[in-house]
């Protein structure tokens, strides 16, 4: 039995012929069930309705996604590449991200790992407005990884923690970031922070010579983001910290988008965990935190690094990297940003893994190292100069 | 070795006494390993800093969670309740769901299960607008669970779309929203999809006399949502759909507090299954579909109902229900609106779980029940009738 409609369906779709394709990893017992999954992704994804209810011709033929690769990669999982009409959703990359993973978010055994983009989109899209390449150039260090810290602990006054980045800056620190817990509470409320930690690295960018960027975290309420970041321009910042699970992906596109802000971005994971944590649900980690974050414009994308107090294993930061730099259109390559303990050993490590294009995000280790915190930067800077 | 800081650490923090308590479950071998992922959410989710960098003293003793609960559930789990200060999210909701779920989010093995709010807080919150009563006061169904179906599928013209709703409209059905995958598609642009569903919804209550009520889909980037939803206002919809994670939770509470808008919320759950899918990770689905989305605002959470396509339990689904109507200072309760083949056996099954205050979404059901789909949907009225 197929739809009722008031009259026959005569779609005329102008239907361009370049597709989204995803690749989905199914859990299965056996061939046939995960191409049912897979089947069933076509569906769901689409039309939303049982297939015997989708009518033949024009709306079968180009809404619904179609399989074009499925295969066996273990006992229990196998992979379906899908591909999708660029129509169903259009220019929106929100949409995009419910074409790809929207219901079937819900249900058990599906975890998307790849996506390919219709190249007229990713030509669309302006993503990170920096880039490596610009933020390199913001801070002025072409030759080595940078490094980055966090403004800590929650619960300090506004004065502490600006007097707290300016020994960071004139210790060398090439970003230095709100801890992300640092929204507007009482002890350090985000005005004054914001003024005070700006004016203190500016101070300390004076007297080094350098350009040390502060970037304040502005995550915040949907009707006052646009206006907290507008602060934090005036107030001089070099750059925006935001949650990016919290706020939704498109605040922080909008925010890389504003032509008045132009400012960097730095993605923070609060609240995704979720969409990575299991092997046979969600998202894989380089699509989640390289890609995604890239297309929905951040320049840095922060993640806990492999063998710190964490458990992302080396593959999956390595994946992240790859999908923080594919070639994709005019897309610029981002910086992934691991954080997590950090010794000389493992700096060298990471060298390795991520190659010399890494923003090393250091927290507990700074402030660890010696009662002297601009002296301990100024060590771990020189780590990274000798690496 | 304690943080050493510019100044003696002197914190006079004007704490309240308010606290949030959270319950966590934790996967563990032995309790020792437990008990250690408790203290670490205690600091992970405030201060960010190792035990032995924090200092003694008022900031050790106020930001830092605390352990008031914790037990063994079973072979493998353990269960924690930590309270945080109020002041470490002050009357910002996301940076609660920050201290509730942010960092740990990525940590494997935490699953957020229920939270208990300062008094204060929950007053602060308008929540939803509408919830049960201001919604079946609007639909004028006072003594019977309500009944949505969904507008598609993806592909169809605005033209044939209206043409459904209006057919629905004039069988009965009380809400019919877009389906959820219809955004802006060149089939089906969303200013004329909008415009000519409401003429056609408002056209069947004339001839019926009853108040059906559209909710177009306003899913859409950040910078243009506020102009949709009013697009939509004035073409006099009765509500808005929104994929919640999609947009990010606040977007939803901005537009329903809007004052302007005035409108019912539905919030919609694609792409939101990882922080459900996993008994060891993420977040309960009462806690999820329930309680946070109508602390964000939702007067109806749409989720799969049990034995559908999808895989909750009767349990999730009940644990749902509860978290849209448990007491919580003078925040409204909510509909839950579980989705999936529908069928008379399955309805009564549903008020048993649900009591009458649920909306039951259906959708292929009301098109293959017989080619009539105006028929159809008085059919299913009836069948509510008649629980």
């Amino acid at each position: 039995m197929h739809l009722t409609l008031p009259d026959p369906l005569h779609l005329s779709l102008a239907v361009s012929g370049e597709k989204l394709f995803v690749t989905y990893l199914l859990q299965a017992d056996v061939e046939r069930e995960a191409l049912e999954k897979a089947k069933d992704i076509c569906l769901e994804q689409t039309v939303e309705f049982p297939d015997d209810l989708v009518p033949p011709g024009s709306l079968r033929d180009t809404i619904i996604g179609k399989i074009v690769d499925f295969g066996k990669k273990d006992d229990t999982t196998w992979f379906a590449q899908i591909s999708f009409a660029f129509e169903t959703f259009g220019n929106d990359l929100l949409q995009m991200l419910n074409v790809i993973f929207g219901n079937i978010s819900i249900k058990p055994g599906i975890k998307v790992i790849d996506i390919a983009l219709p190249e007229s989109f990713a030509g669309r899209i302006r993503g990170p407005r920096f880039g490596v390449e610009g933020i390199r150039k913001l801070v002025g260090v072409e030759h080595r990884p940078l490094i980055c810290t966090a403004l800590k602990p929650m619960g300090l006054s506004a004065e502490q923690l600006a007097e707290q980045a300016y020994r960071f800056a004139r210790g060398g620190i090439d970003l230095i970031k709100d801890d992300h817990g640092l929204a507007d509470q009482p002890f350090a409320p985000f005005t004054k922070r914001v003024r005070l930690c700006s004016e203190a690295v500016r101070r300390a960018n004076e007297e080094t010579g350098r350009n040390c960027l502060y970037l304040p975290n502005i995550t915040c309420s949907a009707d006052r983001i646009r206006e907290r970041a507008h602060f934090a321009k005036e107030c001089g910042v070099g750059g925006l910290l935001i949650s990016t699970l919290l706020t939704g992906f498109d605040s922080m596109r909008m925010l890389a988008d504003s032509d008045e802000l132009q400012l960097p971005i730095m993605a923070h994971p609060a609240f995704s965990g979720a969409f990575v944590t299991s092997k046979a649900n969600g998202i894989s980690h380089g699509l989640f935190y390289g890609l995604f974050m890239r297309l929905f414009g951040a320049d840095m994308s922060v993640y806990p690094n492999f063998g710190g107090r964490f458990s992302f294993s080396v593959d999956e930061c390595r994946g992240i990297a790859e999908f923080c730099r594919r070639p994709l259109g005019a897309l610029k390559a981002i910086f992934p940003t691991p954080g997590g303990g950090m010794t000389t050993d493992k700096a060298s490590i990471m060298l390795d893994v991520y190659g010399r294009d890494f923003v090393l995000l250091i927290g507990g280790g700074l402030h660890r190292h010696s009662p002297d915190i601009e002296a301990n930067a100024r060590y771990f800077v020189q780590m990274l100069e000798n690496l």
